[in-house]
């Protein structure tokens, strides 16, 4: 007998490379390009160092107080925690408790089959459809929760509203997940919601639209009966996990209504520039609503192309999976990084 | 049916008071009296807070490094973690997967039974002596895993290293936790023990002899195979714990030897002290190896003192328990806070 027998062994989740070259073109992990609001560097400046000796909030109330006033909701509609990972990781362990299988699409954030794994949770993978569209029908039989990313992820496909809100009614006995970490690039969010249905959980980060990935922040919406659940989930695991430069960072990004309408609409309008480009060049994708654009090319190898871009210094992400081997997804990056982008895959064309 | 039938149900750990009144003796939750390093302060004005709009590195590398370098260890030998209830929290996922129970005394860190209550894995609780030390041989018997705060917390008492290795020794079929949050201030670390045993995790923190319980770090040792398990289980649950704040921070404070030394020594120094005049006051107490006194007054009720103190605005940490309820847990806080303490306590006892 040995210890290791006890050990709960998993296959662990791959991030997205972090090189350390300095001057590459990162376009692999969908973080956004444009730099934290200035609010964020006014708080950092007034934040008083020696207060770090002591243990932070662990009711994050400034973080959850900027979050509900931006939101216009309660304080006890909100969550947060570690980034997104760790608000869906706790929701998958508070509420996929049962012997029937979670739902996802085939095609999603391949962190949801991890965690499944990690809590021995059963789960069923539903196939996209072959445009990358989610069948809200799909999602009608017996489960033991849903998990649907809107825009979802890597295509950055969104489902309209009333599919979302389709899915949600037809499963009132199980909790449903729409994890939003992209929908202010350009979904509908099912934030509104929450006030009619008490099994919906929205899922929201500071990784992408609030420049914050560095920091790990998400949150998330739910009633205030889910958020007690989770919130006493979370307390069972972590008292404190949300550390002072989170909570006052945070609250101050949240505060800047007006930094961050202008630099996702950058984003927003970047992408549209970007998607008019690529499709002179022959790439094919979908109606992209994300910071990324999932594209394949039908004469060249996805492998090819990310080897091409990696070797002229731009990083994008490729996926070794079926049905979307031969795609890449390439984050939206400044203006000028979109133009060198666009310059090397006319060069690799011979365009 | 209803979803609130799959919610996992736990009866949440009540972390201590964290008030926000001005100019209160805080002596309850162990903090550190002292601010953080100057290293920290150096570190945080030359942080690129630009940078922040970036994942941070999920291998945690400029921490794992500083902790590796700081205790001549390889830092395949090193686990990070958002505090080290966090650490604690994965390593119990990871590691108490057995039908048997995972031993720890009754009178402990409350979170112990917390997570094995979170995560459905069997325990079962060893009555401390009655003079609050460990009989290592009451950890002999089959069991699926045990955990032994060395200080022992709340009650502040030391196992001297042989009984620990006593204990690991007898259960080399099974994962040994030994948790040394409080080892900086006069117990002797189980650290040496990893070469000899593949069974053993310590698990260490920032919050207390670092200064830093703002910014929630934890650590842990092992020996490479088991570090790379539970990795493996925390890159499951989310790949990027720790902010960028944390590494950068966590990293500084690990490089000023100096500062932690003569930290430390001045605490120690404190406690001695105080535990004469505390002795001069009627009470009664172990000998506390830790950054706090777990005391009581044979003659006063734990609660009636707690009252005075509160009511004087010195906050100290009182434990609605079997066994304890009659004893105050008081944190070493700075010669000046202890001095108004033992005026209080005088006050108090008409001396």
């Amino acid at each position: 007998m040995s210890w290791e027998e006890y050990v709960r062994k998993v296959v662990p989740y791959t991030p997205g490379e972090q090189p350390k070259i300095k001057n590459i073109i990162k376009l692999n992990t969908n973080e956004n390009p444009y730099p934290p609001s200035p609010l964020v560097y006014k708080a950092y400046e007034e934040t008083e160092l020696s207060d770090f000796r002591k243990y932070p909030d662990p009711t994050c109330s400034v973080l959850v107080d900027s979050i509900a006033s931006f939101y216009d909701v309660k304080k006890e509609n909100v969550f947060v925690g570690v980034g997104s990972d760790d608000v869906l990781s706790m929701a998958f362990l508070t509420f996929f408790n049962s012997d029937k299988p979670v739902l996802f699409p085939d095609i999603t954030y391949s962190f949801y089959d991890v965690w499944a794994d990690l809590y021995r949770i059963p789960y069923k993978q539903m196939p996209l459809k072959d445009d990358f569209t989610i069948d809200p029908a799909d999602y009608y039989g017996e489960n033991g929760g849903v998990v649907i990313a809107n825009p979802n992820a890597p295509t950055g496909v969104k489902l309209p509203l009333d599919a979302i809100e389709d899915i949600i009614s037809h499963n009132r006995d199980v909790v449903v997940i729409i994890d939003e970490a992209y929908v202010d690039f350009g979904a509908e969010s099912a934030l509104p919601l929450i006030d009619k249905y008490d099994n919906l959980l929205v899922v929201r980060t500071y990784s992408k639209s609030r420049s914050l990935a560095g920091l790990r922040i998400g949150y998330a919406f739910g009633c205030e009966k889910l958020i007690k659940y989770i919130l006493d989930a979370k307390f069972s695991f972590n008292s404190y996990t949300m550390n002072m430069p989170s909570l006052i960072l945070g609250a101050a990004a949240m505060n800047d209504r007006e930094y961050f309408e202008e630099t996702t609409a950058k984003v927003v309008a970047t992408r549209e520039r970007v998607k008019v480009q690529l499709k002179e060049l022959g790439f094919e994708f979908g109606d992209s609503r994300a910071n990324f654009i999932f594209a394949r090319h039908p004469e060249k190898a996805g492998k090819d192309i990310f080897d091409y871009l990696r070797a002229h210094d731009i990083i994008v992400r490729r996926f070794d999976k079926p049905r979307i081997n031969e795609y890449l997804r390439i984050s939206i990056g400044t203006d000028e990084e979109m133009d060198r982008l666009i310059e090397v895959l006319k060069e690799y064309l011979g365009k």
